[in-house]
């Protein structure tokens, strides 16, 4: 095993439906053209069954591993992908797609609309978790593989994960749902919603007809952001990083601006986070979450499938807890399927999926099979 | 008992600071003139030994009790002030003023400076807790008061009562702090930081300067008042008001506009908030929220003291929760200090202090001593 993970790698893009042969949304809706970002660590085995499928989560992108040109710049689960990782490149072949509905690449509001020539804004179709699932699949048939080893991923991930084992369980062997929900709660869709009231609300959004001019609505989109960063740390993740910490010290003047550092922290999510995302995108990809119940209509029967999921949650996450994983489970079973429920202790709250962390990232590798290749010790100094 | 309440009351103001005897505050800085509109109910005994001060949390005004005509709208705490009620107006003189910095009558940034003609927006001062109880003693003055039964509030409520009786404790009998904070968490803190960049950020907002102008940073205020609504309620409460219900039902198709049950309640109260609420009284009275930590300096020795310290906190409350209560009473334990903490058992997370809850009414009356005259039970149908 290398200290060094996965190399330079590149961010590939094909178009995988077209006006000929359009996706299908589930709203009924069809659209074209839809290009997919994507990006591969490892390689794939002869019988093309060491296949994982990374899915990301709400802001992610195909970036998941390696580097483009520096390597202290890394992908964003460049901890858990690579040789002798969790995630496995001596052992997987690993593809993460950018999402339908994202701005890294893939087909999203921001794209533009044939049909007018301009950027989708608002025209762009609702969108849901199903049909996130079935670009995956059309990216894995064009790239010759027609069932996976896995499918894994966090928040949002998980639930494509969960998805599409539920519809296709027989090509999906493990579906790995890290931090997940299968159902929302009134108090996460409030959340969320607040995030895209402040995006709808910031005039620069012009009812997302901004695309074409000037100005993007980052005031909302850095607020969204702020927001949506308390929800991912646990309060107590937040009381150890900084406590009542104030930049100029405790006995500064008191001020209107930032002072406290959980509020500069907040202040540089923000700022970066409207460098790299786009708002629209937020609004779709929100928006899918929350509507998301796969387990709201009639159950599948799972009793003959090979399919094993496992659920991983932390203890300190309160955006998508333990509960929301132990209901992932309760209706898995229901479905007679092979469900189980693992509950990792972190103090990071929900964005200890993204962690280098020891007990989580044994869980993980144990999830994707470890029984089967024992993993080298990790060397001193690298945790 | 009766089951009616308080009857019709006026609000009152009075000018007790002006340029020749100003406000001095913490900060160094003079404020005047300082009006105070106050509502009081019940009658002041002849040894002027009954008065009780309500002291109002951030979005509170004087209005506490009664009505002001229309008797189906009626103070904010009606349910607990009147005849027979906790706070017993047969028993008590009670005073509630409107805040230091606030929007409702008594001078905060929103008035107008004398020194410029125009609305003090951002060059009003930064305020502190003792600020806003050197106000409340000054009002005690005016009508003739030296010393109270009880000093009492819910959230920033409590911080007043707490603040005042550190400082003058034979002034205060008893202190009754309900789910209130003498240290802000950097949870707490991040939760306002963004409600306060919601309003910063609204480009109606000017500076501040938005007063004498056509326009109120409506959005801004709007979205602040949504996210601290999420930080009033528990989980539990969204889930039993709301759960995932769709206004339309089920099957309405998606839609990015508000759907859910819980997005039509943050709409409503966003807009009901901007009609009747200041955006700069907002960040003025979050902002001292902040900054309070009562037992960060010099222990004051409380032995000697006959003040007696409850503090109330709810099991569900995740904005000041009990652990918030406890810490008060063991900082005032150090003090030695006579202070318990009670909690209380309600689904309702932080709003319950609002509430007309049973057990908790109870808690208070006996924080009041209830002791000294046993109170009817209460009517049949009332709760």
């Amino acid at each position: 095993m290398s200290g060094g993970g996965v190399g330079r790698v590149k961010t590939q893009r094909v178009v995988l439906f077209d006006r000929d042969a359009p996706l299908e949304l589930e709203s009924g809706v069809s659209l074209a053209p839809v290009q997919v970002a994507y990006e591969t660590y490892g390689s794939l085995d002869a019988d093309g069954a060491n296949a994982v499928l990374v899915c990301h989560a709400l802001t992610g992108d195909a970036h998941a591993a390696g580097h483009h040109g520096n390597p202290s710049r890394r992908g964003w689960w460049d901890t858990i992908i690579g040789p002798g990782r969790p995630l496995d490149t001596d052992r997987f072949f690993i593809i993460c797609p950018n999402l339908l509905g994202g701005c890294s690449g893939t087909t999203g509001p921001s794209s533009v609309d044939p049909a007018t020539g301009r950027a989708y804004g608002l025209g762009f179709p609702l969108l849901t978790v199903r049909d996130l699932v079935a670009v995956h699949r059309a990216l894995l048939s064009h790239l010759g593989i027609t069932h996976v080893h896995a499918a894994i991923g966090g928040s949002l991930g998980g639930m494509q994960a969960l998805q599409w084992a539920l519809d296709h369980p027989g090509e999906v062997e493990r579906a790995v749902m890290i931090c997940a929900s299968a159902r929302l709660s009134a108090q996460n869709i409030a959340f969320t919603a607040v995030t895209r009231a402040a995006i709808l609300s910031d005039p620069d959004f012009q009812d997302g007809n901004y695309l074409d001019g000037p100005s993007r609505p980052a005031r909302g989109l850095s607020l969204a952001r702020k927001v949506g960063h308390i929800t991912y740390l646990s309060e107590e993740s937040m009381r150890r990083k900084f406590d009542r910490s104030r930049r100029d010290g405790a006995f500064a003047p008191m001020s209107m601006a930032s002072d406290f550092e959980v509020e500069h922290y907040l202040d540089h999510q923000g700022e970066s986070f409207v460098e790299r995302f786009d708002a629209l995108s937020y609004l779709y990809l929100t928006r899918l979450m929350d509507y998301f119940e796969p387990f709201s209509g009639d159950r599948p029967d799972l009793a003959g499938a090979s399919t094993r999921f496992v659920a991983i949650s932390f203890d300190s996450d309160w955006r998508f807890g333990s509960e929301h994983s132990r209901a992932i489970v309760a209706e898995l079973e229901r479905c007679a399927a092979k469900a189980r429920h693992v509950e990792v202790a972190s103090p990071w709250g929900h964005d200890s999926f993204l962690l280098d962390l020891e007990e989580y990232h044994r869980v993980v590798a144990e999830a994707l099979g470890e029984d089967v290749r024992a993993r080298a010790p990790a060397p001193m100094g690298r945790r």
